[in-house]
């Protein structure tokens, strides 16, 4: 039942599952080393310093992730789900972050969605609510 | 700078801000009369009775969703958001709902992502998280 159009769900929820529990464990970077495809895309909300809204490339997405995380004080991260739509996944983040360029204490939310390819995510997507301003990597 | 590839989005701010604020009040199927375009395209987890997991066509995916709502007590209807993200933007859903073919009242959060076209939403994709029988249309 499961094509080319309507990869394996069952794949996604393994994959899903696995980015949750490492991401449950602050291992938000073991997950992204784990489960990314080298070809990764990333797509932000806001755009880069380069203008750009895509980055492109697993060692440039994790390189633009510990770029953000070096730049805020991460007192909390929480995620919740995943919710599943075939070869996709979605979760909700929370983080409560001090922007060191601000001193500036926010609670932020995010929805990120992925694309699971094989056994590997192809594509992260991040969806900002209102403090965008502390997202933006 | 916001060209071909990146539509405006203030675009989809306004939109994504009318349909929560429809939903808010209860006014969800006023939201689909007034937001979705002719040849909208909805895309749910779990598949259809006709076996396809998209529906196109807005007054086929308004049957879809009234289908849905006569076959459950609906008992609350929550949504938050919107989070954006260039010409897309997604919320959380919450219902309580008792399916009447169970008789069992179920709380199921799903996350919405929604596609805008100029001034319209031609697509809706639907997350499922774990209560996704409940769900299904």
């Amino acid at each position: 039942m499961w094509g080319e159009r309507y990869p394996d769900p069952m794949s996604t929820a393994r994959v899903a599952n696995r980015l949750v529990e490492l991401c449950q464990q602050q291992k938000n970077f073991d997950a992204m080393k784990e489960l990314y495809a080298d070809n990764i895309v990333s797509v932000e909300a806001v755009a880069r310093p380069d203008g750009k809204f895509e980055t492109v490339g697993k060692e440039a997405v994790i390189q633009k992730s510990a770029g953000w995380a070096g730049a805020h004080e991460i007192h909390s991260g929480n995620i919740e789900g995943p919710f599943l739509l075939l070869d996709r996944f979605s979760v909700i983040f929370d983080f409560e972050v001090t922007p060191k360029a601000t001193g500036k204490r926010v609670a932020v939310r995010e929805i990120a969605v992925y694309t699971v390819t094989g056994d590997q995510i192809t594509k992260e997507e991040f969806f900002y609510g209102e403090d965008a301003d502390a997202l933006a990597r």
